[in-house]
């Protein structure tokens, strides 16, 4: 089954917002097999929706388009694929309706626009919008007409605000691609996910073991980011279950266990808390530099609130010192960013919040800030247990702002990390 | 200046890693009055990083195409072009001498694959890669060997890492664009944000009194995020300054001033700061639901430990009581997400931390702890002040965790910002 996916929206070529569609739709297919061969932005005006459209039909099984349902008057996804397939729109007043009840529960008054997205193109099938107002459309061909080989076709409308998108998806778009254009042979996709080694590294590690089983249809890939480095296996057709349990027991034999943190979806926030979690063992937070980032990282992990008891954010001296028990003498003596003050501050709020475990960071993130001794970018971080010496550890994360932020946090919670390996 | 932009990366088909590519490369062009008319995204496989590089070839001026340009063996995009060109890679011997320095420099040893990213396709310009190893390269063609007008065509190739794909096109690829493809005529685009007003509304309010405007070339755009609607107004040709500059005030005249809470590239945090720093004001944050992500955005921005003196993350009962003061009587009687223990957050935050202001949110983030009489979603907000009453508010934000945490931050911000507006 091949799969294009379209995002129209000119604020996307403008780069005033993120595409958060494209991963998020490719992770839905691809969790169950289906591949997205080919995705692609164009703007919302008539000749490029139509253009993008066709095309992607001459090549794909399956075509998705996201966005341009909307009721402004930039919204014209809805007419120009009607256009395109001959089609007509009709009037659905269930729709309208519903749309009407939308307003109606949010005691706002519906604005004359929305009339307009109770328009399906005639012969659709309706995905139901219980999330907003607009909703999807999927038109099936049982000859694709944009293409030579004129085999079976879908194509997708789809709202754009991701929280009217991703519920539609789940709840109608998935069932119904599985239902018309089902899967053949099966897809085994694992993502094992490292911290600590370079993307060069690893490979030299591993690749060599694999290739008995490259041969064999594995596909192996890689994928970089700030401080991580993901290793994906992937296998289909009929051994494809065995060809990955097989690299991955290979890869986990050739890398040191800390360097595995975890698999597929997880996150250093996600394997924390579930570390700690298991482990009955609580967390406190005192951050200077990195200003809530790992606070926000822990807390955006459901089930957090059993394992973090809370965190200081501690960003001037005076609260380094009121909030957390910052001795003002190693203030004044080495500074807030030094080994001192990251032990102070882990030792402070695991007294204070009571807690097992504290992690703390200080560092200087930039622009200003910096000395010789002390470049922007220096970090000390520490952790403070409560059946152990505290650990402290010295980093050197010269980086724009919030790479800088997010790195630090990476750091700190490798280093809670190690401890929680038993 | 037609644009096509590829973004070549399994992994991105895959839905593993989010594409900012897209986004960054876009802002950038646009605001130099460059457009992006198409941005594609491929496998890292052969045919189709060649077959998209020639299609686009052949629609635009410019091709810009990220990623494959690594040490692995997945990396192919720097052989893949050179075929398509019908060009030989050569050897240059001082990019390896500089990847050796860059691995010498960080005391680790070069991997072999690494040699092979000193090889540049034959007659391009090497764009030099001062912050990893890869460098860019650009083909400069008198005449478009891929198009029928065959005109002048660039092709850029940039590695796929941020931090070093971003400084690379600041330093050398935008200068070459505007060397090579200079724009004939100028562009304007102003982007006014705007919070608390649907996307309907905000266009019926506007749409009218600008009609005159479109009619001399105005182009309208609307774009709806949680919580926030932006305008964006855009012009071209002779008058474009003027056009935009007309649009900008009526759009002013018909929207509440506290509507409009900035333009372009203003966030919610940086007007806070911004504003906060006019006033000599200083800020202490009380976070429960949020987690501290309120704390992490007002820290994203520069310049922020002017104003933020610190925040504190209780989410514990205990933590509340401890560290905020907040009295065990109150926790008691309406519970920890209540008006009055919200005020006592941030009231204890102010006399903690000794600020101008304290902000507070306390409430249910889901998908457990509701109840009938407060379902999961209910906020409250509370904001202290030195010089008057303290301000409290109820929201319901029955969203997932995560824009849960966006949207309740975005109101708890906004509730402050009201209060900045003189």
């Amino acid at each position: 089954v091949k799969i294009e996916l379209i995002n129209t929206g000119s604020e996307l070529l403008l780069g005033r917002v993120l595409n958060t569609h494209q991963q998020w739709i490719c992770r839905q297919l691809a969790d169950l097999g289906y591949e997205v061969t080919r995705q692609i932005c164009v703007a919302d005006d008539g000749p490029s929706i139509q253009a993008a459209a066709k095309e992607s039909l001459g090549r794909a099984d399956l075509v998705i388009v996201t966005g341009g349902l909307g009721p402004t008057s930039d919204d014209l996804t809805r007419d120009l694929i009607a256009q395109l397939f001959e089609r007509k729109l009709v009037f659905v007043p269930e729709i309208l309706k519903k749309i009407e009840a939308y307003f109606a529960a949010r005691k706002r008054t519906m604005p004359p626009g929305s009339k307009g997205q109770a328009m399906v193109i005639e012969g659709a099938h309706v995905l139901p919008n219980d999330w907003g107002t607009a909703p999807g459309e999927a038109i099936v061909c049982e000859r694709n007409p944009f293409s030579p080989a004129g085999a079976k076709a879908v194509l997708i409308l789809l709202p754009g605000p991701p929280r009217e998108m991703r519920p539609i998806f789940m709840a109608s778009v998935l069932p119904l691609i599985q239902r018309e254009l089902p899967l053949r042979s099966p897809f085994v996709c694992r993502t094992l996910r490292t911290a600590g080694m370079g993307e060069s590294m690893v490979e030299s590690k591993i690749s060599p073991l694999l290739q008995p089983l490259v041969k064999q249809g594995l596909e192996i890939g890689y994928c970089a980011r700030i401080g991580e480095v993901d290793v994906r296996l992937i296998a289909r057709a009929g051994a494809a279950q065995a060809i990955v349990d097989s690299a991955e027991q290979i890869v986990r034999g050739q890398l040191d266990k800390g360097l595995i943190f975890g698999v597929d979806d997880d996150s250093l926030e996600s394997v924390i808390v579930e570390r700690l979690t298991r482990l009955r063992k609580t967390l406190a937070l005192a951050e200077s530099c990195t200003g809530g980032a790992i606070a926000n990282r822990i807390t955006n992990v459901p089930g957090a609130s059993k394992v973090f008891m809370g965190g200081l954010v501690t960003y001037s001296n005076e609260s380094k010192a009121n909030l957390l028990g910052v001795r003002p003498e190693s203030l004044q003596t080495h500074g807030a960013v030094s080994e001192v003050v990251a032990r102070e501050m882990a030792e402070g709020a695991l007294v204070r919040l009571g807690t097992d475990y504290a992690l703390s960071v200080t560092g200087i993130a930039g622009p200003g800030g910096g000395t010789p001794e002390k470049p922007v970018g220096t970090v000390h971080m520490a952790l403070a247990r409560r059946d152990g010496p505290t650990l402290a550890r010295l980093q050197h994360n010269n980086f724009d702002r919030e790479t800088f932020k997010f790195i630090t946090a990476q750091q700190a919670m490798t280093l809670l990390r190690e401890q929680l390996v038993s």
